[in-house]
This record gives structure tokens, sequence and C-alpha cells, in this order.
């Protein structure tokens, strides 16, 4: 498949309705992933705070992992190394264990999984991987989902505007930074690590309020403020309005303000995602670079494979 | 107090013996502070595992909050906006407060508190706030104090080695990024910070070996390359060392290396912060800059506060 027509199934994505049944009681969530699967972890942190929910992205899990732990691990390949140590760790804690793949030895632990579609790049299949988790702890009506199906669609039938921001960027060789503010903190990460495996440029991204007490600070007198392009999302929150604002006008930065369509939080996350998507893999078609090569993260996890046989 | 007299405080910081009282059970910590203050909870996130903690960096709280929850505010100023309103919220779902400040409205809660000395700026106190939570919940024997005391002070009478680095990073105007790895992913975040308050330059951080699904991707076909210098820690850990030496190979990335001094986790996590705040001293030196000066966060916090009033 090519990548733009992998991005174009974002939008189906949304309507995917597997979830998991959650039959007994649990204190906490600790939920596994690396990447493009982390993020999907990441995101439901950010969303969901009846338990306290704890991210792994590493070999190791807490020591407090018993058999009170709800573990939900989370591998598009199913077989990424960090996220099986953690997972087998956690089986041996005896938590209750989930998983979310598409296929390898993660899907083989006999635990209760859900499979979600083969065939796509990890990064692509966010929507799918997302999904279980919403449709288990907070799911989301008919009506937004079709809203959300709707606001995808209409962005891949037109984003020429995205297109040019893509020039923008691509025209003086700028570094992307991305200002997230919750519940969108982990999308400026995505956004990042979409620049990083599309477009193969650095970027980074960081979050309102904490950002006002270090980043601010050389925004106004750092050297090479122009090598960079910040960017950051319209808030609806009155404080965060103001911090951006003021920040803008105190450090004299120019902010590229993403305004995201939609009446409700999933349908605006859904939205700053396929936009990030967007931006880019326009700007890896500028740079003359493949978007799906990962060759490289490839290439690392084979070296790995072989460094621990060999050991 | 010249800065530099403040960052050779730290040795006396590891010293500073006070503690909580924990009268009570509870099954989950969450952890609020902002900055400087926020690193410290982050630092203590990473090493206690033992409970769930959660991390608070904003306004509000996980709605699991309960009296259940053991809630830790840090602001060394005491006056933090983000993490007074994180407070009072959590004083309200009943849970067992303490906090760490050295005076404002975040002393006067009438909860347990731990005072620490005045007259430092907030990033140049990271031991005063830290050592009250690792005596609380892991304590360090005097031997392993004494070894940081030992080490930190060494660094003070001789860091010349550290000055010819920041002029590497100062010559071509290099935006540093730092890739840690556990115990010390933190830390990497803490040089971040230091280089922005302290040098006033953009700074980026990362950690193995979530960086190796992402970053390590453009390392090899970004543009503007050469106007970062990428530094790590030498690890303890083989996965980590094939990790950093793999990604060195294939993206053809030189690593600056920092071998911490020390035999335990404790020494090497002081030496790793010092060198750090040297590192960004004397950057800031060459640039002619004053690292004690954080006006524009100040001049930002100002104005939120008369935002607020005159709304």
């Amino acid at each position: 498949m090519r990548f733009i027509e992998e991005l174009k199934t974002l939008k189906e994505q949304v309507k995917f309705d597997s979830k998991f049944d959650i039959d007994k009681n649990y204190e906490n969530i600790v939920i596994a992933g690396m990447g493009g699967s982390g993020i999907v972890g990441s995101i439901f942190k950010e969303l969901y705070t009846l338990k306290p929910v704890i991210q792994v992205d590493d070999y190791y899990i807490p020591e407090f992992v018993n058999e009170k732990t709800l573990f939900i691990a989370i591998s598009y390949s199913g077989n990424t190394e960090e996220t099986l140590s953690a997972t087998d760790l956690a089986i041996e804690k005896k938590a209750t264990v989930f998983t979310i793949t598409s296929a390898g030895k993660l899907r083989e632990k006999g635990v209760q999984n859900v499979t979600v579609p083969k065939g796509l790049q990890p990064r692509s299949s966010i929507g799918y991987m997302l999904m279980p988790l919403l449709n288990t702890f907070m799911s989301q009506s008919n009506k937004r989902i079709d809203n959300a199906h709707r606001i995808l669609d209409e962005m891949d039938r037109n984003n020429e505007h995205i297109k040019a921001q893509a020039y923008e960027i691509f025209k003086d060789n700028r570094i992307p930074v991305i200002y997230g503010h919750y519940p969108f903190k982990t999308i400026a990460y995505r956004w990042k690590t979409q620049f990083n495996e599309n477009s193969k440029i650095l970027a980074y991204s960081n979050s309102f309020p904490e950002l006002n007490h270090n980043d601010t600070m050389p925004l106004r007198d750092t050297y090479r403020k122009d090598n960079f392009i910040f960017f950051t999302f319209a808030p609806s929150n009155d404080k965060i309005k103001n911090r951006i604002s003021i920040t803008a006008e105190i450090t004299k930065t120019f902010f590229v303000m993403i305004d995201p369509i939609g009446s409700s939080v999933f349908e605006k996350l859904f939205y700053l995602i396929h936009y990030g998507d967007y931006l880019s893999y326009h700007l890896s078609n500028y740079r003359g670079m493949m978007p799906e090569d990962v060759g490289i993260i490839e290439e690392l996890k084979l070296r790995m494979k072989t460094a621990k046989r060999s050991r």
C-alpha cells in the first residue's frame, strides 16, 4: 500500500469497535509500548485519569505491579523486544494482561488480545490501536465517531493548506518544535515523531505550562532561533490562551497556530493527529524522501537481535 | 550570592537530612511541581517504583485522587500557580498532602511541610528538594552521602574539562541534544532545562530505548545535523550499551559520552546533575549571558497574575 493510502485509512480506524472485557477490579493500569505504539498509551494516560496509569517505555516494569494491576501491552508488530520483555515480567507478577497487536509473539501470550488489521506501518495504525482502549474505558457516541470520520475524510480530500505549511518548513530547512497542552500534550510528541520518521528531520516537542518554566527562557536570546519553526494548537482554556499570547509577545516568537476542528476532544484529537500526518508527509515529498522508509530503525532492531544471539 | 557560589552548595545539599513522617497506608503517590521543582518529582518517579507514582505538571489533578493518595507538592518559591491550584484540589479530595518549599503560600496550607533553605534559584536547590523524598522513601547510607559530597567537591575544584566542552558547543553555536537512559532519563531533561535557563539556548532531550523508535530515523538524513551536538551518559546496562554503539555506527553520529563517577546510582545521579550545571554555566559565560537571569520567566509569571486579576 502506498503511504498516502495508509494515511487515508485513519477515518475507517475510528470506527474500529473492538474492546476488552473487564471482569475484575484493579487498582492501577500499567501500559507498555514503544514509539508509535507507545504514543497510544500516552494519549490514553492523558485522557483517562479514573485510575493511576503508569507508562512503560523500557524493558522493565515497576516493582508495584501485582495481581491488582491491569497491564496493557501494545505493539503493532507484536515483536518489539522491550514490550515483550515488560510483558513477560508482568505475567510473572500475576498482573491481568491485555495485548493489542496485529501479529507476532505478543499475540501468543495466551491472554486477552485485540488483533488489529495487518499491513500498515505501526504509526499509520494509531486509530486501530487507540480505539480498543477508548471503547473499553471511555466509549464515544456514534455521532462523535461519525463526525470524526467526516472531518478526517474532508482533510483527505483537501489538504493543500497543509502542503503549503510543509513548504514553509522545507524552504529554509527549519527544525519544527511543537508545543502542546492538555489534552493534546501527547499530540505534540506524535507530530515530532512523524517528522522524524516520515520527513527524516530532527524535531522536538514540549507542553504548556511546563515550557514556561524552561524553554521560554531562551526564546528571546538563543542562537539559531531562525533555524526553528514553532507550532502550537489553539487552546480552549483561558489560562493556556494567556500563556501562549504572553509567551509570544515577550519573547517575540511567532507561533504557527493550528485550530482543531470538532466539537469534542475526540474529534479534535484525530483532527490534530491527521494534520501532523499530512504535514510530515508533504515535507517528506518536498525533501525527496520516502515517507514509509524506516530502514535505519529496522536495521537497528535486527542488529540488537544479532547482538543478543551472539552473546 | 553569585551563581557559581550557588552551584557550589550542591555538595552540602546531599547532607540535608529532613524527611516526612509517613503514618498511614496509601495506594498511590501523586507528585506535583513545575520546572526545576518538577524535575525533583520526575527523578523520584524514575527511582521509586514500589507504588504507582503519577506526576502532575499542570493546574489539574487526576480524577482518581482520594483519601488513599499521598500527594506531594514541590515548589521552591511556594507560589507557583499551577502547583498551588493542584494542591488545593488534592486537599479538597482529602488526599494526605506533603509540601516541600522554602516559603510562600504553599507553606501555609497547614499540612506536613519540609522547609528548605531560602536564597537560591529553584534550579540550584535540586538537592535540598530531592533529599527529603529520598530520606523518606529510599534512604542512602552515610558512606554514599559522603562519597557524593567528595565527588561534587572534586568537580567544584576542577572543572576545566567541562569548560572545554562548553567551548565546543559555543564555537559553532551548537544546539545540545541529550540522550538519557534509565535511571538517568530525567537527568537528560535536567541538562536541557539548565541549557535553557543558564545558557539561554534551545536544547532538547530524549531517552534510550524510546529514541530508537523515532529520533534515530533522521540522524542520518536530516538537514542541519551539524547544528546539533549529541550527548549521552556511559551506560552500565549491556542492552543500552549496544543500542548506543549501534545507533552511532549506522547513523554515523558522534555522541559525546559522559562517564558518571561513583559506585551507586545516588553518586552517579548527583555527578551527572552537577556536570550539567557546570556545562551550562560555562557556556553562559562564553555567550556573555548572566546564568542567574530568568527575567523572561519572571515577567511571564507576573503577567499571568495581572491577567487573572483584571478578568
